[in-house]
């Protein structure tokens, strides 16, 4: 059994990988670390380990962790795990960051989108871009591994084969994407009570989100040229799932049949990614599990073509990934413990 | 491996038995059977299975999948169960019927309620009333098992201890319940559109909902009386679960702690029941779960006991249920394959 | 023109309130008091009043206002208004009171529920309990009032005939009531958050909620005895309205268009009481409307009489009988302002 | 006062169409019009108006109506009343048409788009596309108005003044906007029932939906020239509202404070558009208004505008229109019996 640790675990997502850690056949968690509830039993914070769990809460600290842990999950605020986590905590155990510290390879970008600091600078060069379907073989063989953001996930999924195959004008990205509440975390703002985000929309960051970067990196890094993307979240009044519609020019002259084909070939062995034929995504159907739906279509009255990508934010947004890039990273089936089918009405 | 067929498998309740269905360790599914989508794929009907499974829809037969079953659900409307479930199909394979028609012992109460002829009085006799934790010992050696209904289930598992008891005061019964729309099923209906149910709560059938007597049947069988209850149905806007409050002046003079002890003896190996301590039940943390979560409170200014009671009405009250009796039936450890935590928030 | 102030206008129901007053014929809103946001331009505050108002929050004090309005309305957390409005305040304004100070007649019934000391029994005395349907005359030469809560309009309103009529075993009532989320108010607490009451629900404070004297108080006046109710609200995931189910055990041998009758009679003359005839109520068709809508049923089977009332928490359960209340006071024709048709869907 | 009927009073824009009427100071309904619920107290198909109006619907004819009303609206399926309305018509009575007969100029896109043949080219011609802002004299003398589709108003008035100001690359118009639920109608099908639309959101019609050719044809008079748009729809999971975001590439080197002068010059007169300062268009600040809110942005890093625009679609995006076009077209202040200020939250 891998022993496992989070830190963080009374956030959404990290809850959310408790629950999915504690059903995983070849898991035991260990240590639930949170300031903030520390010394309460977790199943008095989250009702629904009633039961289930008799863990209590701990102030813990990395160092403790990674002496009894195979493997411990940050799911903090940035600027934390940049701090603690050390060359000495990797010799011990491995480390997946759900947290940005270690997502960005260019530090200036960093700091210039998160406005501070950044004090770890050869972690991040160790750091690999927990990305399974992109990232896998470095994966497999790294010790700290660091989770994507969830527009990232399923902007980049969208994305990939349209960049790694050339295929479209980089200068006409735009991702309109949108987001359950869930994605906000669960600070106690204005914005986020229930009569204030129930029944409306918005949108919010246009342009400024801090998720572009790391969207635009990893679409860089597929095609090797540098080029910006227009990114725009929304907020939705639904607790699960991240809608991205991401619009391109085409370049080259293809029917809606080939770029299904090179999406195909793209993902051809991949698991969690289900390339749609008959329907478009919506995330119904891919809330509560690991998967990633896309759909594509053309319009050629504009020559766009139009990917839409469906992910849960809090699964493979979060914490699902980070199982997966566990099972890679320990050698398990890449599905066990997270091959869940969506529950329906939910 | 148990070959498990569904009948009425494009409902909300027979798709959420499918999907446990299709992750239970020990069962394969044979044959989803429904008239309205035969020839279409499952996954064409419920996105949620794209990838998961590429069973067609059939326009079959029990007679045909008693054959080939060693269990059949079935989730239907009333009045068809009745006519197609014979001898003959019991001597071939175990039956899970969701549907109403063999809950009510009383032909008479039967036809009154559902208004409708009832054309199978023997097996009416022979079939077992599966709420698990009340009838578990002839759920073990039954052929035909008649699942509950859902306000019935969480309904009768918050009276049960009072009434086995003798605490309160029987003609004091009041039970107020509160549904999600998934527990009107599928139909499009006026009433069911998301903008006339969204954003407003209502009362239905007071005193009139056809659940009301299968409560009385199964408390009455506890106590020994004859009594009736009062039940009142609520829809609420969310998709799932149920919220069930039940009043009763006390006959007894006891205090919250007795009360407290006397449900936690009675559920004391129950693994799905769970008496809260510190908290009251809330939908959320039994949705997606096969739990009934209850808690208890004692009025003393008007001597009323309050029980609380939440299951999720398609899994404890439905899907879940039903496997559970599949288990208990084929001799698996009860919890094999519903052994759920809530996923939140979802 | 009548000159209007609040105090406490950057809460739910003081914001409604605004908007209510500034479409109102005959009044002119001259401040709005709140220190949270002093200093702040209203619009800023609530995005619906763009381009309405430039009016700016003011950290201001009664006796100011009571200097520049005809009438100041205060919307505040209880504790306050005993302490801040004095005689001399009523020499010179009407106040409105949308809180909870001035309500409970009995001083140690009020100390008990709300666990603080009250500090001005002269004006409780002084105080008319501003139900408008059942104390107009008081209203009308009222120099202080008292809005009554949103859950005590509801109840109150269903079962006056009852009472007034000694049709029902007072040891009976069970008032189980559910309400939208703005009944909770603007406070940003964990359990408020929108994925914390998104799509499920609970009952909170189950017969100690403070409302429950609030409701017995009136109920006994009409009725003469002494009598305790069994209170339960529930928090339902909507923005608005309330539905209370009162129960209540028939002494009288009544059909149900007898009781139809009798509650028609007592509501003959009111504009905002819609007795029901062919539907039971829900909360939309009163939603954004000072109606409070009544549906009528009896269970012979157990003879109870069952009472369902929907009001708008935020409109009849508040800001608009604070209206309603000015109007009767200021000798207007009752409905002016508050005329509304339930906006659906909405 | 004007008497007014209405044609397809029982879809949700006609509904809301009658609610507005009845509170406007200038009109009188004289006669609701439906086919599905002829003979039925419109309070009986819609609860909201129990106690309102007595008026009893008619499967009627709009000759009839056109003998008793100073204007007539017609809420109907495309197709049915490029049929009904007449010179004849027109000579009696004006007319203001919801539906889409009335919109496109061109009859070949109309045909092409709609799949239907067109059999009124001559009132075609007469009639004026009924977007306040921008046909306000022709509106004024008009007989027959063809009211805009909803995503269209909103579209629309977010590009107007970047195309008549000639700032952006016509060839990079992407409009992706979200609507909640209510613009679909109120047909019973699958797709819309409660539980299959809530707490998801998908992207549905995209570059297809009928709204994009009347975007261009407004957008290229505007402009005039001849381009084409990208428009992609949205279901979101709420009652009420429209969220347009506009992309285009800039082509004049603009900062923010010039595109906001420009957007308050071009509607510097307009009651119900407002350009919003300090913060972006949520739908909750226009639902139950006639506003549309409009928010900008320039993304530098890819030197695209973007453009929010908010509206309530069943008000200013149909019904609030509707009745603004009647305002101009009798003379009347255009705010009269529309001016709302969004009721918060609900």
């Amino acid at each position: 059994m891998i022993k496992a640790s989070v830190i963080g675990g009374t956030g959404y997502a990290g809850q959310e990988l408790i629950r999915i850690l504690m059903r995983h056949p070849e898991v035991e968690v260990v240590t639930i670390g949170t300031r903030s509830f520390s010394g309460q039993k977790f199943s008095d914070v989250y009702g629904n380990f009633e039961a289930v769990t008799d863990l209590v809460c701990e102030a813990t600290d990395i160092k403790v962790l990674a002496e009894k842990s195979d493997v411990v999950f940050l799911a903090l605020p940035h600027g934390i795990a940049s701090k603690t986590v050390t060359a000495g905590v990797l010799e011990k155990t491995k480390v997946i960051d759900l947290g940005a510290d270690f997502r960005l390879k260019d530090i200036d970008v960093y700091e210039d989108w998160y406005k501070t600091e950044h004090f770890n600078h050869p972690l991040l060069n160790e750091a690999v871009y927990g990305l399974c379907e992109l990232h896998r073989e470095e994966i497999k063989k790294a010790r700290l591994i660091s989770n994507p953001g969830c527009y990232t996930t399923c902007s980049i999924l969208s994305l990939a084969p349209l960049l790694k195959n050339n295929l479209i004008d980089t200068s006409s990205i735009i991702v309109d994407a949108k987001s359950g509440v869930t994605g906000a975390g669960r600070g106690t703002i204005t914005e986020l009570m229930y009569s204030e985000c129930n029944e409306t929309i918005k949108a919010y960051k246009i342009g400024s989100h801090r998720h572009t970067p790391e969207i635009e990196q990893e679409l860089r890094l597929l095609n090797g040229q540098d080029f910006n993307i227009l990114f725009t979240p929304h907020l939705v009044p639904m607790n699960r799932g991240i809608l991205a519609l991401s619009y391109a020019k085409l370049t080259a002259d293809l029917s809606l049949e080939e770029v299904k084909v090179i999406y195909k070939d793209f993902y051809h062995d991949e698991y969690f990614v289900r390339i749609l034929e008959n329907r478009m995504p919506e995330t119904r159907w891919v809330k509560g599990t690991n998967y990633c739906d896309i759909g594509l279509t053309i319009d050629p009255r504009t020559n766009h073509v139009i990917v839409v990508g469906a992910i849960d934010n809090l699964i493979k947004g979060a914490a699902g990934q980070a199982v997966q890039n566990m099972n890679i990273c320990f050698g398990l089936a890449e599905k066990t413990g997270i091959d869940f089918i969506a529950d329906f009405p939910i």
